[in-house]
């Protein structure tokens, strides 16, 4: 006899601590998988209840109770379909888990603990978790379905312990943040479990943005010889149906649809577009204001706000001053007007001037130096900031992953902002960015890419009067950041060690900087934030 | 026959990162050790050679070979007396640990791995660390001293592990930061240790502010009935020599001095100045500017800064704006001159005016708000920024913890600076520390302490047209902050229930500002930075 089940992957984008809204959204996708799949069982992202992560508000009592209650609500509204939930639980000693439970004709039937928590680069569930050690298996139609959690997939033990345990499928819910090859390296990694346990293995994961990090769904079912059966789209609300057959004493994994995956360049838009989108809704501001130099960061900025909220809520100001080139003041009305935003110049000399004159005893007598030049960063600050208070419009900054790590930016100037697009983003990468944009519509104007960058706050000014080329740069910049290497192993990368040293020197002594810089979307392997967490005060030298 | 042996509490002040230095530390304090106390043993804090904490600096594997260097010039160096020192570790597998290693006739005779790894509060140590299972029991003329680390002392186990090895005295090395009755909980809890095992205990602190977190130092040796026999100062370097005696099978501990410890305004006084101090000279600052307004707020900020820098390292500007009272003015100058530091005074008119004219698209028509009031601030933040970058010095943020919770604070204006002294002492707390202050030297004008606190950014302006007084305010954030406490909870204190609802609403929503805060000193149980992990896009509500 054949059995046949149909797996719903929902791939949703809960809001951290709504309870009561993702509730709703759990409901609302069990149902419409019922309805448009007729599937027996659906299965969410781990902590779906909660959204993830949400860090210290797992601390705060109050939180459980409300668990019970979405719960509870969940088991008595959804109908005639099993579904899988993620959630944190507290014990009567006072222990926290990240739970899955399986609910079904109105009860809990089974619920699984997760039994490896991360406590690196952007994770910190020890914080919070204590660790499961039992694995779950749940019938249901005939097939035994095993639960797992995440960072478990990631490991040896909690799989082969769920076959063990009898499981004929696997089903993992996620919390997985994006970054750049991360996508390769689940499907590979699945790969593996697949391979040491010959079951088939469906992966869930949400999607959405919540402060540094950007979840980019794509989840998929994989069979147990390996091929992706099923392929969830990226960065999407979706509910995915996966089929499962079990004849004999086999269960087999059908092929079904699979969407098509970004490309690089596209996949990273996509991220750092759903980061801003998420920040600015889930946050209710109405829209955003931007200062638009004439420069690639601002004008990519401008590009990726306008995609992920229209055109209606991006609001575009250039504020020029003696040092501002006539082509820098052309190239920003022009993609604003390509663009179809609010746009307002408002120069800075007046301000400049005035606050010049009020600083006569500290300037006089001196040489122009970096005071001068932030001056008219912390000017346009402050008039970005004015527009913000009086329209209610979040302030993107624009800084690039290149200057934010050697501090080639100024704090309260062009650092002013809510979030930070580009935070995560080099200098490099932001062309290629640039490029990519351009090519399903040429928004930003050529000549912003190809002329050499410059944060023109003195005369003939470029970046590389006090940096090295950006290629060299970003390559210094990843193998020390990303890679930890040591300024002897950068050196003999091919480069020059004195300019290496003299990169992470700065890198180092900008810390202080970026502990005050605004959230931005992590896309790469190690961004600044909660992913490196070094002392503002440290002698430490390689 | 009779053993005696004398232990020096070796309290030092390790810069983090800074191998070298602290190396020396280390081998000057031994050698004093012996030269003053003929002392046989020194005890150091925790991770004595990396300074605690190292954050990501742990991550490095370019750390390893440097901190074992440092380990054999200690080994080679130091002659005729033990050491025992703090370091990490990392294995061929590449798990790193925490350790201590008792140093003896120029080699590591042993070495403990610490067990209890803490991961709550502003402790991320199992992001770094694996956990060691070992009692480490080493002995030295006929005593045997069981070794432990920081946390473990805390848990009732190792204790007991460690005698059950032979431990006849037990040396803790800690790396323990200052909160309020952080002391008394150390002695409450080595006494129930000590009444656990019936074994003396000596308990090594270090001194010295590293970013958020001061080390209060307090060193203590505590006999086995519990009495404390010797007592080391608080917030200062010192060696402390401890006399233990080997009589038949007992060892008992003499009795030795006891410095005289601070009462409770004295002592978070001290950690806040030994936190600037430590601040400004650990990165290199030769001094700091602060805007000085005639509120409490900066006045205690200047006299802290005084206290911990010298009044020549000091410079006080006061940025008067028509709102600006006279009083406040007069009470600014007062306070300079009787604090002799460099005061300036540079009126924001002219600059408001002309940035209100650049504005005028923005501002036109519309009602003033708190965008006239925040362009206030940012432009003070400006100048004072201005005066940092022509000088070098270091801009002081004068919030306290109650605006920085309620958000009552202008980022990018009173926000600015590079460290925040008073970022989590409560504003009834700024009015006790302003009075404690003046007990010793009467620096703050009394005015400044009794007159109703305003931002002085519109006409009559006071804070509590918008805030509840700061007693209500201070007890609500108490109850929410620090005790995790559900507004129903709050209310049934004795509040009004939509009052303590607002009040925590605004506490949620500054999150986003808290962000960007410059770091203080943590003086209270919950400080607000890596103690408190709240998302910022979050929707999470009791």
């Amino acid at each position: 006899m054949t059995q046949s089940v149909t797996v719903v992957m929902a791939q949703i984008n809960p809001i951290v601590g709504d309870l009561s809204g993702n509730t709703d959204l759990i409901i609302q996708a069990a149902q419409q998988a019922k309805e448009r799949f007729s599937a027996d069982l659906v299965v969410f992202p781990e902590m779906t209840l909660t959204g993830y992560p949400p860090e210290d508000v797992l601390l705060r009592e109050g939180l459980y109770p409300q668990v019970e209650q979405a719960l509870l609500k969940i088991a008595s509204e959804i109908q005639n379909i099993a579904c899988v939930v993620g959630y944190p639980m507290i014990d009567e000693l006072g222990e926290r888990f990240n739970m899955a439970a399986w609910i079904d004709e109105g009860t809990i039937r089974a619920s699984y603990i997760k039994q490896n928590l991360p406590n690196y680069s952007v994770f910190d569930e020890q914080r919070y978790f204590s660790a499961g050690n039992q694995p779950c298996v749940v019938e249901f139609k005939g097939i035994q379905f095993g639960l797992l959690i995440c960072e478990d997939i990631w490991k040896i033990s909690p799989a082969a312990q769920a076959k063990e345990a009898g499981a004929e499928v696997l089903l993992t819910l996620n919390a997985s943040p994006f970054s750049l090859e991360k996508h390769q390296d689940r499907i590979k990694t699945l790969q593996k479990r697949v391979e040491e346990n010959r079951r088939p293995i469906i992966y869930v994961n949400q999607i959405g943005g919540q402060d540094e990090l950007v979840f980019d769904g794509g989840s998929f079912a994989m069979s147990a010889d390996g091929e992706v059966c099923v392929q969830s789209p990226e960065f999407k609300d979706d509910l995915s149906p996966v089929r499962l057959l079990k004849q004999a004493d086999s269960v087999i994994m059908l092929p079904g649809i699979s969407a098509e995956l970004y490309a690089d360049e596209a996949r990273v838009y996509e991220a750092i577009k759903t980061g801003v989108r998420d920040y600015v809704n889930k946050n209710g501001f109405p829209g955003v204001v931007l200062g638009l130099s004439g420069g690639i960061d601002s004008a990519l900025t401008l590009a990726i706000a306008v995609d992920a909220l229209g055109a209606e809520r991006v609001e575009a100001v250039m504020m020029p001053f003696r040092y501002t080139a006539q082509i820098s003041q052309d190239d920003a009305a022009e993609q604003a007007k390509t663009m179809g935003v609010a746009y307002q110049v408002l120069p800075i000399e007046e301000a400049y001037e005035a606050l010049e004159k009020t600083l006569h005893a500290t300037l006089a007598g001196t040489e122009p130096d970096i005071t001068e030049e932030n001056l008219q960063a912390r000017i346009r600050g402050t008039l970005l900031m004015a527009i913000s208070n009086k329209t209610g419009k979040m302030v993107l900054a624009t800084s690039n992953k290149s200057e934010v790590a050697v501090g080639y930016s100024t704090l309260y100037g062009d650092m002013v902002g809510g979030f930070s697009p580009l935070k995560d983003v080099p200098k490099t990468l932001v062309y290629r960015l640039a490029k990519y944009r351009n090519t399903f519509g040429e928004v930003i104007p050529d000549r912003v890419i190809t002329r050499p960058p410059s944060a023109e706050l003195r005369p003939d000014q470029t970046d590389q009067d006090s940096l090295p080329d950006y290629d060299t740069l970003d390559e210094i910049m990843r193998a020390y950041v990303k890679l930890d290497k040591s300024p002897q192993e950068i050196a003999a990368m091919g480069y020059d060690e004195t300019e290496v040293r003299r990169v992470i020197r700065l890198i180092d002594r900008s810390e202080y900087k970026r502990r005050q810089a605004a959230p931005g979307v992590k896309i790469t392997h190690r961004a600044f934030g909660r992913d490196r967490r070094y002392p503002i005060t440290s002698r430490y030298c390689e």
